[in-house]
């Protein structure tokens, strides 16, 4: 179903594979007939489907990077440190909670932190668990690493319980589970108690657990992050990125945060040098100046919170959101609203869930240019 | 008998796992007891062990790099060009014989270009076939992908004829064949007949060929590409990087040339937006300078003839080279001559090949170190 969504939403002319002259080569079954995933890359006004931190980056973090690539640009003859150790170490300083960069791990996006987790505990034979609605990439995450996908089952309003969410760990005995929190597309964030059941719940079957916070910063006070629940579980990840909070998508930097024993597992999957002195150099520069690049979190989290408040006024039923989007619905058609907002300049993301939609929130004009247009396309 | 090598060589703390705590996680099998793949990243003052350009970037691409990424960064918040569109144009302009965007692909490395065409044409069930000793990368890539890894079989002198590698072929019916040429570790070309025949005798399994020409702008005159050989082979891969001639290892830029079929087939399996922004901007740069990039090659490979001469005027055996480093031997014990040439401040590379070892081709100096060196070591 949410595959569907997605092809639907390619429009990209290039993204159609000229499938006659595509099936005659001796493709892996498992990826016949499918669709290159992917958010469509449209000239639109108002790009407000991708997650993106709208706001550029800060003239100064911007003049950083630049600098520093270009201090390192003239040894790039040279293979990087394979160890990124200066990144390890900036970001275990970032993320806190008395880690070290031995509890770190880095690669180019948190899809290939993702890859590279079920490259090293999935694979043929093996299963990954996660509970659809959820991050699109999972299921071609597991298929890419000939991995076995379990869609597991939420509430009708979209919740986890931790009783329902460790039920469903026993009876399948997954590798891994995959939780993310707060969770794409919905924006929820789980409760601790839902990790600490479902990593208790595997403990019997040695399942790793990989919490995705990507948008963790993003979300609302009082919210625990699942990195305090590391201590004495040396089966726990939890991935992060510098693509969300940080304004940073362009630059490919996703990282995780475990136990020392799962990085050195990943040290033999991991593509050498997979870490570019070019990404090693821009990221650093980038982790010297957090205030600044955290500085429109507040301002994304005020425009998250007025999206919610009137779609409501509006009647709409939009999700608790503890990430920079929203999602919501209920509507009879909701891929002519996503239509209708389009031809008023205004992209956001069909997931391919009847009746949902979701938006991200960007800067006030851009949010008040997305309520005015849906308004527009309610009325009509 | 080449990953043992490679074990041996790997000195760098980090990656000796705590083998005890990395035991009792769910590992895949295929990764137990293993040891990260890495050259030793060593204090030393002449590092001529991973076939790296020696000479540093020069300054005016330098600039133009960094001038680049800055003029990027301010837009980094943004997620890049999934499809790397100008970046593909110029390295098409670059191979020339009339190949177009849609003949490209690239990805953050050769590996993993490498990677993404056994995702898309190998994987469980499926094999791939080489000729060791060569790339040592390939039979990891294998694992990493659950790929079954046939090692085919070369003449005594390391050679590979045109009616061997297809009788090989014929025998082992496999998915994928690699073909390093110039071969690394020894360092010669292979004529196109051999890849001729190879995709000849591949046409009845469908079978994926893939010549890696990692080291092609080296070549000795007369040495002909692979990439005269497309038209009409819509199963043939050219793989090349930008890390070796560009002198931009550092950058991690690998790509292809190959059908559009092919391409479409790699849009299956590359994660989305793989090559960051900084990436493409980098590479962009680089390659509106490829004369001035370029311009260290002759002088590499007249050190290389150089290095050839003297070692076989020291009564050695160096193997015809058509790259920027020399394999040669024999010695009675030839990791005894690596420490000697440690000692002395020279790295080089022991590729687990009883007898022989590998030396990258630098400057002039670094040259004569190596040469001085090596007649210590012989001597004492």
């Amino acid at each position: 179903m949410y595959r569907h969504g997605y092809a639907i939403a390619v429009t990209n002319q290039h993204e159609h594979a000229n499938t006659t002259a595509l099936e005659a080569l001796p493709l892996r079954d498992n990826l016949r007939g499918q669709s290159p995933y992917g958010a469509p890359q449209l000239e639109v006004q108002h790009l407000l489907n991708t997650n993106e931190n709208t706001h550029p980056v800060p003239q100064r973090v911007a003049d950083a990077i630049g600098t520093a690539v270009h201090e390192a640009a003239a040894s790039l003859n040279r293979y990087p440190d394979r160890e990124f150790t200066e990144l390890r170490q900036r970001l275990a300083a970032y993320v806190g909670h008395g880690l070290t960069q031995d509890n770190i791990w880095a690669a180019n996006g948190s899809n290939e932190v993702l890859q590279q987790v079920l490259q090293a505990f999935g694979g043929p034979g093996r299963r990954v668990l996660s509970f659809p609605p959820t991050y699109s990439m999972y299921p071609l995450l597991a298929s890419g690493t000939n991995t076995e996908y379990i869609s597991g089952l939420r509430g009708a309003d979209f919740t986890l319980t931790p009783n329902s969410a460790a039920q469903q760990v026993k009876e399948t005995q997954p590798d891994i589970v995959f939780l993310c929190s707060p969770n794409n597309p919905t924006g929820t964030a789980l409760g601790l108690d839902v990790v600490e059941a479902v990593y208790e719940a595997g403990q019997e079957f040695n399942t790793m657990v990989v919490v995705d916070e990507a948008y963790e910063e993003f979300s609302l006070d009082g919210t625990q992050s699942a990195l305090t629940l590391l201590p004495g579980r040396e089966r726990l990840i939890i991935s992060r990125t510098m693509s969300k909070a940080f304004a940073l998508a362009g630059a490919r930097l996703g990282y995780l945060a475990t136990s020392p024993q799962v990085t050195d597992a990943l040290r033999l999957v991991r593509l050498p040098y997979h870490l570019s002195a070019i990404t090693q150099a821009a990221a650093n520069a980038a982790l010297k100046h957090v205030d600044v690049l955290l500085g429109t979190v507040d301002e994304i989290k005020s425009q998250r919170d007025r999206i919610v408040d009137e779609l409501q006024q509006m009647g709409l039923s939009p999700a608790v959101s503890d990430s920079n989007f929203v999602f919501f619905g209920w509507f009879e058609d909701a891929h002519a609203v996503w239509q209708g907002l389009l031809d008023r300049g205004v992209l956001i993301r069909d997931v391919g869930i009847p009746h949902h939609l979701r938006v991200t929130a960007g800067t006030a004009e851009e949010t008040t240019a997305f309520l005015v247009a849906l308004r527009e396309v309610i009325a009509a």
